[in-house]
Protein backbone atom coordinates (compact mmCIF):
# COMPACT_ATOMS: atom_id res chain seq x y z
CA UNK A 1 0.00 0.00 0.00
CA UNK A 2 1.67 3.52 -1.23
CA UNK A 3 1.70 6.08 1.87
CA UNK A 4 -1.20 8.48 0.12
CA UNK A 5 -2.85 5.44 0.08
CA UNK A 6 -2.63 4.45 3.26
CA UNK A 7 -2.60 7.73 4.55
CA UNK A 8 -6.20 8.72 3.14
CA UNK A 9 -8.21 5.75 3.63
CA UNK A 10 -11.58 5.87 5.06
CA UNK A 11 -13.26 3.34 6.37
CA UNK A 12 -17.29 3.45 6.26
CA UNK A 13 -19.00 2.79 9.74
CA UNK A 14 -22.79 3.79 8.27
CA UNK A 15 -24.54 5.49 5.26
CA UNK A 16 -22.91 8.71 4.62
CA UNK A 17 -20.06 8.39 7.75
CA UNK A 18 -16.68 7.29 7.67
CA UNK A 19 -13.56 6.55 9.76
CA UNK A 20 -10.21 8.29 8.72
CA UNK A 21 -7.18 9.14 10.39
CA UNK A 22 -5.57 12.55 9.29
CA UNK A 23 -1.32 10.87 10.00
CA UNK A 24 1.74 13.14 11.12
CA UNK A 25 3.11 12.20 7.71
CA UNK A 26 2.26 14.95 5.62
CA UNK A 27 2.82 18.39 8.06
CA UNK A 28 4.26 21.09 6.40
CA UNK A 29 5.97 23.62 9.40
CA UNK A 30 2.29 24.76 9.68
CA UNK A 31 0.45 21.13 10.66
CA UNK A 32 -1.02 19.10 8.21
CA UNK A 33 -1.22 20.02 4.41
CA UNK A 34 -5.09 21.09 3.48
CA UNK A 35 -4.28 19.63 -0.01
CA UNK A 36 -4.19 16.50 2.05
CA UNK A 37 -6.95 17.20 4.71
CA UNK A 38 -8.80 17.99 1.10
CA UNK A 39 -8.10 14.31 -0.60
CA UNK A 40 -9.41 12.26 2.94
CA UNK A 41 -12.81 14.38 2.20
CA UNK A 42 -12.44 13.68 -1.38
CA UNK A 43 -11.76 9.70 -1.14
CA UNK A 44 -14.87 9.41 1.22
CA UNK A 45 -17.07 11.47 -1.92
CA UNK A 46 -15.49 9.11 -4.25
CA UNK A 47 -17.13 6.18 -2.19
CA UNK A 48 -19.91 7.78 -1.28
CA UNK A 49 -21.03 8.92 -4.61
CA UNK A 50 -21.96 6.98 -7.78
CA UNK A 51 -19.38 8.61 -10.10
CA UNK A 52 -15.22 7.63 -9.30
CA UNK A 53 -12.84 11.34 -9.81
CA UNK A 54 -13.77 14.64 -8.26
CA UNK A 55 -13.81 16.72 -11.60
CA UNK A 56 -14.64 20.37 -8.90
CA UNK A 57 -13.96 20.28 -5.68
CA UNK A 58 -14.09 23.14 -3.26
CA UNK A 59 -12.82 22.86 0.38
CA UNK A 60 -13.71 25.55 3.29
CA UNK A 61 -10.83 25.39 5.66
CA UNK A 62 -12.63 26.11 9.37
CA UNK A 63 -10.09 25.32 11.91
CA UNK A 64 -6.44 23.81 11.44
CA UNK A 65 -6.09 20.34 11.50
CA UNK A 66 -4.24 18.03 13.69
CA UNK A 67 -3.10 14.24 13.57
CA UNK A 68 -5.14 12.12 15.29
CA UNK A 69 -8.95 10.48 14.20
CA UNK A 70 -11.55 11.87 12.17
CA UNK A 71 -14.82 11.28 10.59
CA UNK A 72 -15.90 12.04 7.35
CA UNK A 73 -19.84 12.95 7.36
CA UNK A 74 -20.67 12.69 3.29
CA UNK A 75 -24.43 13.83 1.15
CA UNK A 76 -25.10 12.88 -2.01
CA UNK A 77 -26.69 15.54 -3.30
CA UNK A 78 -27.56 14.73 -6.83
CA UNK A 79 -26.47 11.76 -9.15
CA UNK A 80 -27.31 12.18 -13.02
CA UNK A 81 -26.36 10.77 -16.41
CA UNK A 82 -22.94 12.32 -16.35
CA UNK A 83 -22.29 13.89 -13.19
CA UNK A 84 -22.78 13.23 -9.31
CA UNK A 85 -22.61 16.51 -6.52
CA UNK A 86 -22.13 15.88 -3.08
CA UNK A 87 -21.05 17.61 0.17
CA UNK A 88 -18.42 15.93 3.14
CA UNK A 89 -17.28 17.37 5.99
CA UNK A 90 -14.34 16.28 7.67
CA UNK A 91 -14.61 16.64 11.82
CA UNK A 92 -11.63 15.94 14.03
CA UNK A 93 -12.70 15.50 18.37
CA UNK A 94 -16.11 16.65 17.29
CA UNK A 95 -14.72 19.66 15.55
CA UNK A 96 -15.26 20.56 11.97
CA UNK A 97 -12.39 21.37 10.36
CA UNK A 98 -13.42 21.45 6.84
CA UNK A 99 -16.33 21.30 4.75
CA UNK A 100 -16.48 20.44 1.12
CA UNK A 101 -18.89 19.98 -2.17
CA UNK A 102 -18.40 18.61 -5.41
CA UNK A 103 -19.02 17.05 -8.49
CA UNK A 104 -17.60 14.03 -9.71
CA UNK A 105 -17.82 12.27 -13.38
CA UNK A 106 -16.32 9.72 -14.97
CA UNK A 107 -13.08 10.92 -16.33
CA UNK A 108 -12.30 7.88 -18.54
CA UNK A 109 -15.36 8.53 -20.55
CA UNK A 110 -14.57 12.41 -20.79
CA UNK A 111 -14.99 13.27 -24.79
CA UNK A 112 -15.17 16.44 -26.79
CA UNK A 113 -13.09 19.02 -27.89
CA UNK A 114 -9.45 19.98 -26.73
CA UNK A 115 -7.80 23.61 -27.89
CA UNK A 116 -5.08 24.93 -25.55
CA UNK A 117 -4.21 28.67 -25.16
CA UNK A 118 -1.42 27.83 -22.45
CA UNK A 119 1.49 25.93 -22.60
CA UNK A 120 3.02 23.50 -19.59
CA UNK A 121 5.70 24.62 -18.22
CA UNK A 122 9.03 24.51 -20.06
CA UNK A 123 11.34 22.86 -17.60
CA UNK A 124 14.63 20.78 -18.08
CA UNK A 125 14.65 17.18 -17.00
CA UNK A 126 13.74 16.63 -13.75
CA UNK A 127 16.65 14.64 -13.30
CA UNK A 128 18.71 17.58 -13.99
CA UNK A 129 17.51 19.79 -11.38
CA UNK A 130 18.15 20.28 -7.61
CA UNK A 131 16.02 19.47 -5.01
CA UNK A 132 14.95 23.09 -3.37
CA UNK A 133 14.51 21.12 0.34
CA UNK A 134 18.58 20.38 -0.17
CA UNK A 135 18.71 24.75 0.14
CA UNK A 136 16.96 24.24 3.41
CA UNK A 137 20.05 25.23 6.40
CA UNK A 138 20.94 22.07 8.36
CA UNK A 139 19.88 23.54 11.83
CA UNK A 140 16.13 23.25 10.60
CA UNK A 141 14.15 19.92 10.42
CA UNK A 142 12.33 19.24 7.50
CA UNK A 143 8.37 18.56 8.17
CA UNK A 144 7.39 15.17 7.02
CA UNK A 145 5.80 16.41 3.97
CA UNK A 146 9.29 16.66 2.82
CA UNK A 147 9.49 12.50 2.80
CA UNK A 148 6.46 11.59 1.35
CA UNK A 149 7.16 13.83 -2.43
CA UNK A 150 9.90 14.85 -4.86
CA UNK A 151 10.36 18.08 -6.09
CA UNK A 152 12.97 19.61 -8.64
CA UNK A 153 13.22 23.39 -9.51
CA UNK A 154 15.03 25.03 -12.31
CA UNK A 155 16.69 27.34 -10.37
CA UNK A 156 16.47 26.97 -5.77
CA UNK A 157 13.90 29.49 -4.87
CA UNK A 158 14.79 33.39 -3.99
CA UNK A 159 13.02 32.71 -0.79
CA UNK A 160 15.24 30.06 0.38
CA UNK A 161 18.40 32.06 -0.24
CA UNK A 162 17.22 34.27 2.27
CA UNK A 163 16.46 36.58 -0.76
CA UNK A 164 12.59 36.74 -1.93
CA UNK A 165 12.61 37.28 -5.42
CA UNK A 166 9.67 39.54 -5.63
CA UNK A 167 7.96 37.69 -8.01
CA UNK A 168 4.95 35.17 -6.78
CA UNK A 169 5.28 32.72 -9.13
CA UNK A 170 7.11 29.45 -9.38
CA UNK A 171 7.45 26.50 -11.53
CA UNK A 172 8.30 22.88 -10.20
CA UNK A 173 8.21 18.99 -10.91
CA UNK A 174 6.59 17.00 -8.28
CA UNK A 175 5.90 13.01 -7.40
CA UNK A 176 5.44 10.67 -4.84
CA UNK A 177 8.68 9.20 -2.66
CA UNK A 178 7.10 5.92 -2.93
CA UNK A 179 6.43 5.79 -6.94
CA UNK A 180 2.65 6.16 -6.23
CA UNK A 181 1.07 6.59 -9.82
CA UNK A 182 -0.90 9.60 -10.36
CA UNK A 183 -4.71 9.46 -10.35
CA UNK A 184 -7.25 12.56 -9.62
CA UNK A 185 -7.26 12.20 -5.92
CA UNK A 186 -3.47 12.64 -5.87
CA UNK A 187 -3.60 16.05 -7.70
CA UNK A 188 -6.42 17.39 -5.21
CA UNK A 189 -3.65 17.07 -2.86
CA UNK A 190 -0.44 18.31 -5.07
CA UNK A 191 -2.09 21.46 -6.21
CA UNK A 192 -1.45 22.00 -2.62
CA UNK A 193 1.27 19.48 -1.18
CA UNK A 194 3.27 20.80 -3.83
CA UNK A 195 4.83 23.85 -3.07
CA UNK A 196 5.27 26.41 -0.57
CA UNK A 197 2.81 29.40 -1.09
CA UNK A 198 3.86 31.64 -3.82
CA UNK A 199 3.73 34.85 -1.58
CA UNK A 200 6.48 33.85 0.27
CA UNK A 201 8.55 34.80 -2.75
CA UNK A 202 7.19 38.61 -1.31
CA UNK A 203 8.23 37.91 1.89
CA UNK A 204 4.97 36.30 3.35
CA UNK A 205 5.46 33.47 5.53
CA UNK A 206 2.89 33.25 6.95
CA UNK A 207 -0.33 32.38 5.42
CA UNK A 208 -3.31 30.26 5.36
CA UNK A 209 -5.74 28.89 3.42
CA UNK A 210 -9.76 30.26 3.34
CA UNK A 211 -10.52 27.86 0.31
CA UNK A 212 -9.62 26.06 -2.34
CA UNK A 213 -11.27 24.75 -5.44
CA UNK A 214 -9.82 21.97 -7.37
CA UNK A 215 -10.87 21.30 -11.49
CA UNK A 216 -9.59 17.91 -12.24
CA UNK A 217 -9.01 18.13 -15.77
CA UNK A 218 -7.67 14.77 -17.44
CA UNK A 219 -6.35 11.63 -16.00
CA UNK A 220 -3.24 11.98 -15.67
CA UNK A 221 -0.05 10.21 -17.36
CA UNK A 222 2.51 8.55 -15.35
CA UNK A 223 5.97 10.40 -14.37
CA UNK A 224 6.98 13.35 -13.09
CA UNK A 225 3.85 16.55 -13.04
CA UNK A 226 4.95 19.58 -13.86
CA UNK A 227 3.51 22.52 -12.27
CA UNK A 228 2.74 26.05 -12.26
CA UNK A 229 1.66 28.28 -9.27
CA UNK A 230 0.99 31.77 -9.43
CA UNK A 231 -0.46 34.68 -7.15
CA UNK A 232 -1.48 37.99 -9.35
CA UNK A 233 -3.11 39.60 -6.71
CA UNK A 234 -2.55 41.20 -3.09
CA UNK A 235 -5.28 42.88 -1.56
CA UNK A 236 -5.86 43.99 2.00
CA UNK A 237 -4.52 40.86 3.44
CA UNK A 238 -5.89 38.48 1.00
CA UNK A 239 -4.32 36.33 -1.84
CA UNK A 240 -5.53 34.08 -4.79
CA UNK A 241 -2.83 31.54 -5.58
CA UNK A 242 -3.28 29.51 -9.24
CA UNK A 243 -1.66 26.34 -9.49
CA UNK A 244 -1.52 24.29 -12.58
CA UNK A 245 -0.80 20.51 -13.04
CA UNK A 246 0.23 19.30 -16.82
CA UNK A 247 1.36 15.91 -17.08
CA UNK A 248 3.99 13.89 -19.30
CA UNK A 249 1.69 14.15 -22.26
CA UNK A 250 1.09 17.82 -21.97
CA UNK A 251 -2.21 17.42 -20.49
CA UNK A 252 -3.80 20.41 -18.18
CA UNK A 253 -4.18 17.73 -15.24
CA UNK A 254 -5.50 19.68 -12.69
CA UNK A 255 -6.00 23.45 -12.18
CA UNK A 256 -6.57 25.41 -8.72
CA UNK A 257 -7.55 28.17 -6.87
CA UNK A 258 -7.38 29.10 -3.47
CA UNK A 259 -8.04 31.95 -1.65
CA UNK A 260 -5.17 32.97 1.12
CA UNK A 261 -5.37 35.29 4.06
CA UNK A 262 -1.85 36.17 4.83
CA UNK A 263 -1.49 37.03 8.41
CA UNK A 264 1.44 39.06 8.58
CA UNK B 1 -35.88 49.52 -5.11
CA UNK B 2 -33.58 48.53 -7.86
CA UNK B 3 -34.53 45.82 -9.92
CA UNK B 4 -31.33 43.60 -9.13
CA UNK B 5 -32.62 44.33 -5.20
CA UNK B 6 -36.42 43.20 -6.15
CA UNK B 7 -35.61 39.92 -7.82
CA UNK B 8 -33.48 38.33 -5.35
CA UNK B 9 -35.07 39.07 -2.57
CA UNK B 10 -35.26 36.45 -0.17
CA UNK B 11 -37.96 36.10 2.71
CA UNK B 12 -37.24 33.81 5.88
CA UNK B 13 -40.29 32.12 7.08
CA UNK B 14 -38.21 29.73 9.40
CA UNK B 15 -34.64 29.76 10.52
CA UNK B 16 -32.61 28.64 7.85
CA UNK B 17 -35.40 28.52 5.34
CA UNK B 18 -36.32 31.57 2.47
CA UNK B 19 -38.45 31.95 0.01
CA UNK B 20 -37.73 33.62 -3.00
CA UNK B 21 -38.79 33.72 -6.79
CA UNK B 22 -36.77 33.04 -10.03
CA UNK B 23 -37.91 35.84 -12.22
CA UNK B 24 -37.54 35.81 -15.79
CA UNK B 25 -36.22 39.57 -15.92
CA UNK B 26 -32.54 37.78 -16.00
CA UNK B 27 -32.94 35.49 -19.07
CA UNK B 28 -30.21 34.63 -21.38
CA UNK B 29 -30.76 33.04 -24.63
CA UNK B 30 -30.83 29.76 -22.29
CA UNK B 31 -33.19 30.99 -19.58
CA UNK B 32 -32.46 32.79 -15.79
CA UNK B 33 -28.70 33.55 -15.91
CA UNK B 34 -26.21 31.38 -13.51
CA UNK B 35 -24.91 34.31 -11.88
CA UNK B 36 -28.64 35.74 -10.86
CA UNK B 37 -29.75 32.53 -9.13
CA UNK B 38 -26.26 32.02 -6.94
CA UNK B 39 -26.84 35.63 -6.40
CA UNK B 40 -30.38 34.43 -4.89
CA UNK B 41 -28.85 31.61 -2.99
CA UNK B 42 -25.97 34.55 -1.89
CA UNK B 43 -28.57 37.09 -0.40
CA UNK B 44 -30.34 34.17 1.74
CA UNK B 45 -26.91 33.27 3.33
CA UNK B 46 -25.96 37.29 4.12
CA UNK B 47 -29.34 37.03 6.09
CA UNK B 48 -28.19 33.70 7.79
CA UNK B 49 -24.76 33.94 8.63
CA UNK B 50 -23.50 36.53 11.42
CA UNK B 51 -21.22 38.17 8.49
CA UNK B 52 -22.25 40.71 5.89
CA UNK B 53 -20.31 40.07 2.47
CA UNK B 54 -19.46 37.00 0.58
CA UNK B 55 -15.82 36.37 0.28
CA UNK B 56 -15.74 33.31 -1.21
CA UNK B 57 -18.70 31.43 -2.57
CA UNK B 58 -19.04 28.28 -5.11
CA UNK B 59 -21.77 27.05 -6.61
CA UNK B 60 -22.55 23.71 -8.18
CA UNK B 61 -25.08 24.30 -11.04
CA UNK B 62 -27.41 20.69 -10.46
CA UNK B 63 -30.50 21.27 -13.10
CA UNK B 64 -31.12 24.36 -15.39
CA UNK B 65 -33.18 26.80 -13.48
CA UNK B 66 -37.01 27.84 -14.62
CA UNK B 67 -38.51 31.01 -13.70
CA UNK B 68 -40.95 30.74 -10.52
CA UNK B 69 -40.94 30.27 -7.20
CA UNK B 70 -37.95 29.14 -5.24
CA UNK B 71 -36.43 28.40 -1.94
CA UNK B 72 -33.88 28.66 -0.35
CA UNK B 73 -32.55 26.22 2.59
CA UNK B 74 -29.39 27.98 4.69
CA UNK B 75 -26.86 25.86 6.94
CA UNK B 76 -24.59 27.75 9.39
CA UNK B 77 -21.29 25.58 9.30
CA UNK B 78 -19.44 28.13 11.34
CA UNK B 79 -19.09 31.57 12.86
CA UNK B 80 -15.78 32.47 13.77
CA UNK B 81 -13.90 36.32 14.14
CA UNK B 82 -13.03 36.86 11.43
CA UNK B 83 -14.97 33.69 8.80
CA UNK B 84 -18.39 32.98 8.71
CA UNK B 85 -18.92 29.67 6.32
CA UNK B 86 -22.59 28.17 5.46
CA UNK B 87 -24.46 26.38 2.54
CA UNK B 88 -27.23 26.78 0.81
CA UNK B 89 -29.79 25.04 -1.58
CA UNK B 90 -32.18 26.74 -3.92
CA UNK B 91 -34.72 24.23 -4.84
CA UNK B 92 -37.60 25.58 -7.17
CA UNK B 93 -40.95 22.62 -7.38
CA UNK B 94 -39.47 20.65 -4.96
CA UNK B 95 -36.01 20.05 -7.07
CA UNK B 96 -32.41 21.20 -6.13
CA UNK B 97 -31.43 23.79 -8.56
CA UNK B 98 -28.15 24.88 -7.17
CA UNK B 99 -26.08 23.74 -4.47
CA UNK B 100 -23.26 26.73 -2.72
CA UNK B 101 -21.00 26.97 0.08
CA UNK B 102 -19.32 30.24 0.85
CA UNK B 103 -17.39 31.87 3.43
CA UNK B 104 -18.36 35.63 4.85
CA UNK B 105 -16.73 38.30 5.70
CA UNK B 106 -16.89 42.16 6.79
CA UNK B 107 -15.32 43.58 3.65
CA UNK B 108 -15.27 47.32 5.43
CA UNK B 109 -13.22 45.99 7.80
CA UNK B 110 -10.41 44.21 5.98
CA UNK B 111 -6.95 45.30 6.27
CA UNK B 112 -3.61 44.26 4.94
CA UNK B 113 -1.06 44.38 2.60
CA UNK B 114 -2.07 45.14 -1.23
CA UNK B 115 0.03 44.23 -3.96
CA UNK B 116 -0.56 43.69 -7.62
CA UNK B 117 0.89 41.76 -10.28
CA UNK B 118 -2.05 42.56 -12.90
CA UNK B 119 -3.55 45.72 -14.44
CA UNK B 120 -7.10 46.42 -14.60
CA UNK B 121 -8.33 46.09 -18.35
CA UNK B 122 -6.91 49.41 -20.22
CA UNK B 123 -10.33 50.42 -21.88
CA UNK B 124 -11.35 53.96 -23.26
CA UNK B 125 -13.75 55.85 -21.88
CA UNK B 126 -17.07 53.59 -21.43
CA UNK B 127 -19.23 56.30 -22.98
CA UNK B 128 -17.31 56.15 -26.07
CA UNK B 129 -17.75 52.93 -27.10
CA UNK B 130 -20.48 50.72 -28.60
CA UNK B 131 -22.68 48.59 -27.05
CA UNK B 132 -22.72 44.91 -28.24
CA UNK B 133 -25.91 44.33 -28.31
CA UNK B 134 -26.63 46.80 -31.25
CA UNK B 135 -25.16 44.29 -33.25
CA UNK B 136 -27.30 41.45 -32.69
CA UNK B 137 -29.32 41.42 -35.82
CA UNK B 138 -32.79 42.92 -35.73
CA UNK B 139 -34.85 39.92 -36.42
CA UNK B 140 -33.18 38.23 -33.04
CA UNK B 141 -35.00 38.58 -30.05
CA UNK B 142 -32.68 39.98 -26.88
CA UNK B 143 -33.55 38.23 -23.83
CA UNK B 144 -34.40 40.03 -21.01
CA UNK B 145 -31.45 40.23 -19.21
CA UNK B 146 -30.08 42.39 -22.07
CA UNK B 147 -32.48 44.97 -20.52
CA UNK B 148 -31.38 44.86 -16.67
CA UNK B 149 -27.24 45.45 -17.40
CA UNK B 150 -25.55 47.59 -19.57
CA UNK B 151 -22.10 46.99 -21.53
CA UNK B 152 -19.69 48.92 -23.56
CA UNK B 153 -16.96 47.09 -25.53
CA UNK B 154 -13.80 48.39 -27.39
CA UNK B 155 -14.96 46.43 -30.10
CA UNK B 156 -17.78 44.42 -31.44
CA UNK B 157 -17.03 40.97 -30.78
CA UNK B 158 -16.30 38.58 -33.75
CA UNK B 159 -19.11 35.63 -33.06
CA UNK B 160 -21.78 38.56 -33.09
CA UNK B 161 -20.41 39.66 -36.85
CA UNK B 162 -20.61 35.53 -37.45
CA UNK B 163 -16.97 35.32 -37.36
CA UNK B 164 -15.47 34.14 -34.17
CA UNK B 165 -12.09 35.31 -33.58
CA UNK B 166 -10.45 31.90 -32.50
CA UNK B 167 -9.23 34.09 -29.11
CA UNK B 168 -11.66 33.15 -25.83
CA UNK B 169 -11.13 36.21 -24.30
CA UNK B 170 -12.61 39.96 -24.01
CA UNK B 171 -12.59 42.94 -21.86
CA UNK B 172 -16.21 45.58 -21.43
CA UNK B 173 -17.38 47.56 -19.06
CA UNK B 174 -20.75 46.79 -17.42
CA UNK B 175 -23.11 48.43 -15.08
CA UNK B 176 -26.71 48.01 -14.21
CA UNK B 177 -29.36 49.75 -16.46
CA UNK B 178 -31.20 51.19 -13.84
CA UNK B 179 -27.89 52.31 -11.75
CA UNK B 180 -28.35 50.22 -8.97
CA UNK B 181 -24.78 50.90 -6.71
CA UNK B 182 -22.31 48.22 -7.09
CA UNK B 183 -21.92 45.93 -3.71
CA UNK B 184 -20.14 42.76 -2.86
CA UNK B 185 -23.62 41.17 -3.89
CA UNK B 186 -23.75 42.49 -7.53
CA UNK B 187 -20.22 41.10 -8.43
CA UNK B 188 -21.42 38.06 -7.80
CA UNK B 189 -24.27 38.10 -10.61
CA UNK B 190 -21.93 39.79 -12.93
CA UNK B 191 -18.62 37.80 -13.20
CA UNK B 192 -21.35 35.29 -15.03
CA UNK B 193 -23.93 37.90 -16.24
CA UNK B 194 -21.78 40.48 -17.85
CA UNK B 195 -20.80 38.46 -20.78
CA UNK B 196 -21.07 35.71 -23.20
CA UNK B 197 -19.00 32.60 -22.44
CA UNK B 198 -15.94 33.24 -23.48
CA UNK B 199 -15.40 29.94 -26.02
CA UNK B 200 -18.54 31.67 -28.17
CA UNK B 201 -14.96 32.95 -29.84
CA UNK B 202 -13.88 29.46 -30.89
CA UNK B 203 -17.20 28.80 -32.22
CA UNK B 204 -19.12 27.16 -29.05
CA UNK B 205 -22.74 28.54 -28.40
CA UNK B 206 -24.16 25.60 -26.40
CA UNK B 207 -22.41 25.06 -22.67
CA UNK B 208 -23.32 25.08 -19.49
CA UNK B 209 -22.07 26.16 -16.25
CA UNK B 210 -21.03 22.76 -13.81
CA UNK B 211 -19.60 25.03 -10.89
CA UNK B 212 -18.52 29.15 -10.13
CA UNK B 213 -16.71 30.14 -7.60
CA UNK B 214 -16.33 33.89 -6.88
CA UNK B 215 -14.17 35.38 -4.72
CA UNK B 216 -15.03 39.13 -3.60
CA UNK B 217 -11.90 40.87 -3.46
CA UNK B 218 -12.74 44.60 -2.27
CA UNK B 219 -15.78 46.38 -1.95
CA UNK B 220 -16.43 47.95 -5.46
CA UNK B 221 -16.03 51.73 -5.82
CA UNK B 222 -19.18 53.71 -7.73
CA UNK B 223 -18.95 53.66 -11.86
CA UNK B 224 -18.59 51.29 -14.65
CA UNK B 225 -17.08 47.93 -13.86
CA UNK B 226 -13.76 46.66 -16.32
CA UNK B 227 -14.44 43.30 -16.70
CA UNK B 228 -11.82 40.80 -18.02
CA UNK B 229 -12.97 37.41 -19.42
CA UNK B 230 -10.96 34.79 -20.58
CA UNK B 231 -10.86 30.97 -20.91
CA UNK B 232 -7.08 29.64 -21.95
CA UNK B 233 -8.09 25.47 -21.49
CA UNK B 234 -10.83 23.46 -23.40
CA UNK B 235 -10.23 20.24 -22.74
CA UNK B 236 -12.47 17.09 -23.48
CA UNK B 237 -15.07 19.03 -23.69
CA UNK B 238 -14.60 20.97 -20.69
CA UNK B 239 -13.48 24.47 -20.19
CA UNK B 240 -12.29 27.10 -17.34
CA UNK B 241 -13.88 30.34 -18.01
CA UNK B 242 -12.11 32.99 -15.36
CA UNK B 243 -12.95 36.64 -15.37
CA UNK B 244 -11.90 39.54 -13.25
CA UNK B 245 -13.90 42.93 -12.52
CA UNK B 246 -12.35 46.07 -11.74
CA UNK B 247 -13.47 48.94 -10.25
CA UNK B 248 -13.08 52.63 -11.28
CA UNK B 249 -10.41 53.23 -8.55
CA UNK B 250 -8.26 50.10 -10.13
CA UNK B 251 -9.15 47.87 -7.28
CA UNK B 252 -9.85 44.07 -7.93
CA UNK B 253 -13.30 43.51 -6.86
CA UNK B 254 -13.83 40.49 -8.04
CA UNK B 255 -12.18 37.48 -9.40
CA UNK B 256 -14.06 34.50 -10.70
CA UNK B 257 -13.31 30.67 -12.34
CA UNK B 258 -16.00 28.47 -13.65
CA UNK B 259 -16.25 24.94 -14.86
CA UNK B 260 -17.91 24.61 -17.69
CA UNK B 261 -19.71 22.01 -20.43
CA UNK B 262 -18.87 22.70 -24.01
CA UNK B 263 -22.46 20.56 -25.44
CA UNK B 264 -21.48 20.91 -29.42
Amino acid sequence: LYEFDADTAVEKIADGRYRAEITDRWNTFAGPNGGYILAIAARALSDALPMPHPLTITGHFLRPPKPGPAEVRTELIKAGRRHATGAATLSSEGTDILTAVATYADLTTASGRTVLFNEPPALPDADSLPDPLGAIPPGIELPSIAKRIEVRVPELPGFLKGKPSGDPSAEMWVRFADGRPQDPLSLVFFVDGAAFPAVVEIGEFVSSTVELTVHVRALPAEGWLACRIRTRHVESGYAEEDFEIWDARGSLAAQSRQLILIQS
